[in-house]
């Protein structure tokens, strides 16, 4: 017999939607020829099934067509199997067990009781935010009396250490064209003091870096953006401090007598900054020292760091830089954190793979989606893949993850970390859009990465940095209006808020799909 | 082309097994056909592949042939893609977006990073144990000054309410018959204060129930345990109190203006016990009314009652009954306070089907093997599965779970909840010796359940909860010599401490292992 079914009993076969509704997935090997598929069901201390549903079709994967039903539970207790109907009158059966001729030899799946805390939300407003991402040092210059001595022209080919003079006060005077665009989420990329341009090397976790402004900037720009109903999420970056983090400074000095001696992860009896016999982030980079969050004081202090910004500035969310480098402990203590101050606070972690084990409902909402930027970038810009190879595999990754995920999934055509969409399609303006057309109508969350809305170009880091083009005849208007209108479309469309995306190739070079 | 290949970076299918090394499994449907599987490996942030192993066959499951490797992570970040070989100088290769025909079109699996708090650890001793379960009531009665009036005969015909008559005293007095028989490690099903002889309905938390002694015979016990090298694991009911818990008594009391109202799920404004308008165990049973565990105060109450017996009584673990309709939060925390405790305390839960959820490393240690058991009796007690059917499940359930948990499991015939092996097998010595061999030379905590060794026989609860027999007449002694040498051969054999259990069909009637 051939494989047939895949399903289990958790995610992302299985899983609450509320406490009184579960989702089941199936997933059928294509070979595989059947009439429909049914779940029948009740509550686990019944004797036998109560009820039943047909499936419904949701899509074909790489190797698998997708069904779908919602299964009410009114009691929280789920048992249930599914009979395939072969033919008329002809079933088969399968279970936890694997298949079975008859519906009572079927072993059942359970759901045992849907308990409060294990149901997996994600704030509601994620379903109607279109985001932007922003790279503070190079978005705008709102206080040139911030820049530092020393800085290159806004224009200029940015360099892995040019400094261009954007800051906080920039940001908030171009809230308007924000708005305007129809942008209702802002991501900031690091702005606590660091060393460096992009302040991924944390010196200070409690001060706004002095480029950028002050607290009270960071405050006035929430504010501002709140009162146009935009949010702000900052960026976490606590895997790794940067070399001038003090702790990291006494250790340096301090060795082994110093309290901090094991907040790192430090070979041998003296630390070597130049051997670097320490843990850091990546390879041997000496200006970011890995944290250790297993460390009770450092999950302390991490925790603190999240809770002040939202405390003390009104933010509105995190996303988490290199998430998956830390625990999954540290992870579920921060979501308790995070969730208890501001229950409609977002987390968006950065995990360029498959991101299941983060995404169960108890660590992150979603996470930045590159695996739906590469299907993307294959189809519209490389031309490696065809419209059924592109339809299957973005039907994959929708089931990857519970439905709860993909709703606050931030999917991106770029971001900081890759060169510009425009770059990568050659300057192809059709190419772009197209993307464009694909970002604001799946599942998740748009995300545009400043800059790309008006055709700005730019390859790998540092290149794609570059300061956001004010000067009205450098923009590329009729992109941006193209994007107007397509950011407009997806928060006035009902059907475009939340749910799932069925896609398919309807003709060679035509790609339909329904949500 | 067929789907040939399974795997996914997490568990099952990935997980470390300490900081500097990873399993790997992978499944290969079975009419997929190839020579060799190798995996490509080396550090995630390395550009290439610096490391390749051949995976070794580890037996065939019901589709899947099931391929293993552990891979050495020096650094904690690992990448990893398959190099499928088909004849010689004929790859493909299999990454996380599927096949691909080329190594670097393959896109790599990641464990991102290997932390320490996320690997799966278990308690050392497990490898070398046996354990013993003991329904108090019925083992031994020690003190017949306890033994409340309107007690049974010993060996009367148990009742769903009957009293025998069983103490903490008794177990403490055949403690040397347990010693000789091989047993290390003892489970006691409930002995707190409770209504019922079974006392899952549990009155106080904190007292000893008095017909079975006292909190000084409890540390008695467990210090006389300890000398003969045997540990001691109590019962955790606490999805659910009995009707006698004071709060709920409050609650009957007082109604909303109880302080103890969201303690319990109550439908509507006051309680009403006849027609239970509350949540219980099971379905309406008035005397179990479930416990809101999400309620902070239940939540810090109950760890504290698993913190009190360790440190008051020194006990080795929790077995937690109807685990499964638990929160997993209020799990994480229980395992996170035991384990800071007492480092090596086992955690045990109760749940019958695929339990891979709470086996991820942050919950229990291990399970009740009621699947293997199921393997078990249909092989040799209901002759309902052929000798290849059976090693293909167990193959099966021994890659639904990390190799950890599998080292964890409490594996059993029977229980206080199931019809006894001897009366399931029609009274045939044969096969409950053929289960008992299985039983103690599979991966995993052999457990007898009391009274089993020597033959005794008992149908579904309450019938399978007699009085421990212990006049030497009625014991079957040439089985329970058999038992003991085959605890013995469990004990003394390296080879059945930990790792797998290849199994096959040797012949049609002869099943073959390898440990
Ligand atoms: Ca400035
Ligand atoms: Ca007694």
């Amino acid at each position: 017999m051939d494989i047939g079914l895949q399903h289990q009993s958790n995610n992302p076969f299985a899983y609450p939607l509320g406490q009184k509704v579960v989702r089941l997935v199936v997933q059928v090997h294509r070979p595989y020829r059947m009439q429909e598929i049914r779940v029948h069901y009740g509550d686990k201390y019944e004797t036998t099934y109560t009820d039943v549903l047909t499936m419904q079709g949701a899509g074909q994967g790489t190797h698998f067509d997708y069904f779908v039903a919602d299964v009410p539970v009114p009691t929280r207790r789920l048992k249930y199997a599914f009979e395939v109907v072969l033919a008329e009158n002809v079933s088969q059966w399968f279970g936890e067990m694997g298949w079975a001729r008859e519906r009572d030899e079927a072993v059942p799946f359970y759901i045992p009781y849907i308990c409060k805390r294990d149901v997996f939300t994600v704030p509601d407003w994620v379903d109607q935010t279109v985001a932007y991402q922003i790279f503070p040092e190079r978005f705008a210059n709102g206080n040139p009396l911030l820049t530092p001595d020393g800085a290159c022209g806004w224009y200029d080919t940015p360099t892995s250490t040019s400094i261009h003079g954007g800051d906080l006060a920039g940001i908030r005077q171009r809230l308007d064209y924000l708005h305007e665009l129809g942008i209702r989420l802002i991501y900031l990329t690091p702005i606590f003091r660091a060393g460096s341009n992009h302040k991924y090397d944390t010196a200070d976790y409690f001060e706004i870096d002095p480029q950028f402004g002050t607290k009270d900037d960071l405050r006035a720009l929430v504010a501002d953006a709140h009162a146009r109903g935009m949010r702000v999420v900052l960026d976490a970056v606590l895997n790794h401090c940067g070399y001038s983090f003090r702790p990291f400074q006494d250790v340096i000095r301090n060795g082994r007598r110093s309290r901090y001696w094991d907040w790192f992860f430090i070979e041998g009896d003296e630390i070597d900054t130049e051997a670097v016999n320490y843990e850091t982030f990546a390879t041997k980079l000496r200006n970011m020292p890995k944290l250790n969050l297993a460390h009770p004081e450092v999950e302390r202090y991490m925790l603190k760091v999240a809770e002040y910004w939202l405390e003390e500035c009104d933010i509105d969310g995190w996303r988490l830089d290199v998430a998956n480098e830390i625990d999954h402990v540290f992870w579920r203590k921060f979501r308790e954190t995070i969730k208890r101050l501001k229950p409609d606070a977002l987390i968006i972690g950065e995990v360029w793979h498959n991101s299941l084990p983060w995404l169960q409902g108890d660590q992150f909402d979603g996470v930045m989606n590159y695996p739906l930027r590469e299907c993307i970038l294959d189809l519209f810009v490389r031309g490696r893949v065809t419209e059924d190879e592109f339809a299957k595999r973005v039907t994959d990754w929708q089931f990857a993850y519970p439905a709860q995920a993909q709703r606050a999934m931030l999917n991106l055509l770029g971001s900081h970390d890759t060169e510009r969409i425009r770059t990568l399609a050659g300057g192809s303006v059709a190419a772009v859009v197209q993307a464009m057309a694909l970002l604001m109508t799946a599942p998740g969350i748009p995300m545009i990465y400043y800059g790309d809305e008006i055709g700005m170009q730019g390859g790998a880091d540092p290149l794609c940095r570059g300061g956001m083009v004010w000067d009205d005849d450098r923009r590329d208007k009729a992109l941006l209006d193209v994007v107007k209108r397509l950011v407009k479309l997806r928060l006035s469309e009902p059907a475009l808020a939340g749910g799932l995306m069925r896609v398919e190739c309807a003709e060679p070079g035509l790609l339909r799909y329904v949500r």
